[in-house]
């Protein structure tokens, strides 16, 4: 008998995302800029319609990002899916994104940086960081998840893979990827046109031991906003 | 309220796979080569050293390829995990594929084809097909993959994005993807050496209304084989 016991809700241990909830059901006050602390994330429900804006003060910080159908969570934004959709897997200005079950989630309305995010990479977790040689506890994409869904009232039904904004992974014509730097600006930003009701969830990546956070520098802040639009 | 209500578990309709159990447990006989019938799916358990063999007896039939570990099955191969792991969206012989908990659960040990696969497609589904026109039910690869499990008494805890073997998906430099045949050849077959225990699901896909199973050709047979190694 095996005794493992993978459970996609269940965080591997607790940091501030678990008490960063923006209220106690995730509802926006309407133009308001919150941040995103560094290592942490951020749940948020967005009705139809509603605009979110995801800020990178930095330029150089990944946003691991997901949304889930609400209310039922195991619909979810879709890499695998959105990459039929669309022919490509680099989602651009224009383009809609779709949920595992094929629905319409999300209209990307617009993105200042120089468009290059990643759609192929998993969400980092602690067994990522224990396979890079961390001993003990450090922040993680999937914590986050978890947690900031877990300070909303809410619970991961799954971890999907996520759409990693301003994350830079060249893939080269062999399929072979590399990690490198953010090529985004300070206060770049993009933007998503809500089009079904929908929790989002924003990570800012901890990841210190690659440079996908940018080159020598240390995790950094985000930021969003939603809009009625 | 929404009345939306995705379960990864139950598909949208019944087709061959339900009955297309290789035994109750789905425990192979070793050395046996089972076929797969064209536009279904079925379940096999491997036990860690096991060796599968999947066949391509026409040479463009796609296989939509997943396992899970045995017995929780919430722990999956996982696509977005494994190309972290290869830093490579092509996985080939010598490399370890990955669950979603970075488990190395199959080493590839042979691929006589000209070792083009896809990994960032995802499975068939009947919402695909109402997008192409179908009206009724079309088999899938997603149903598949749930009622193969459903014949050897599982239950899908998701849908995790396939390995899809022989489907040919060129991405370009900008991140945009095609569908193109298959370039296997009759007989090419991928073979995998499995490092714990884990039930194998494959599905000799069913899609009809693209060239991904060749051009001009209906979806055909595949098969596989168990060994002790």
């Amino acid at each position: 008998m095996d005794d493992f016991d993978f459970d996609p809700a269940r965080a591997d241990g607790v940091n501030a995302s678990r008490s960063a909830a923006i209220s106690s059901d995730g509802r926006p006050e309407l133009g308001r800029e919150y941040p995103i602390d560094a290592r942490t994330g951020r749940a948020v429900m967005l009705k139809a319609g509603q605009r979110l804006t995801v800020i990178n003060p930095s330029g150089h910080q990944v946003c691991d990002f997901w949304t889930f159908r609400y209310p039922n969570l195991w619909e979810f934004l879709s890499m695998a899916h959105t990459h039929t959709a669309l022919q490509s897997i680099m989602p651009k200005v224009g383009d809609t994104l779709v949920s595992n079950a094929r629905t319409p989630l999300l209209d990307f309305m617009e993105d200042t940086s120089p468009g290059i995010h990643d759609t192929v990479i998993a969400a980092c977790d602690l067994p990522r960081y224990r396979l890079l040689g961390v001993e003990g506890y450090h922040d993680n994409c999937t914590d986050n998840l978890r947690m900031a869904l877990t300070a909303i009232g809410l619970s991961a039904p799954a971890i999907p893979a996520p759409f990693n904004l301003w994350m830079n992974i060249p893939v080269d014509g062999d399929g072979n990827t590399d990690w490198a730097a953010p090529v985004a600006r300070p206060d770049d930003r993009v933007a998503f046109r809500a089009l079904v009701d929908q929790v989002a969830v924003m990570s800012a990546c901890p990841q210190d031991l690659t440079p996908v956070n940018g080159e020598g520098v240390a995790p950094s802040d985000l930021a969003f906003r939603v809009d009625s639009e």
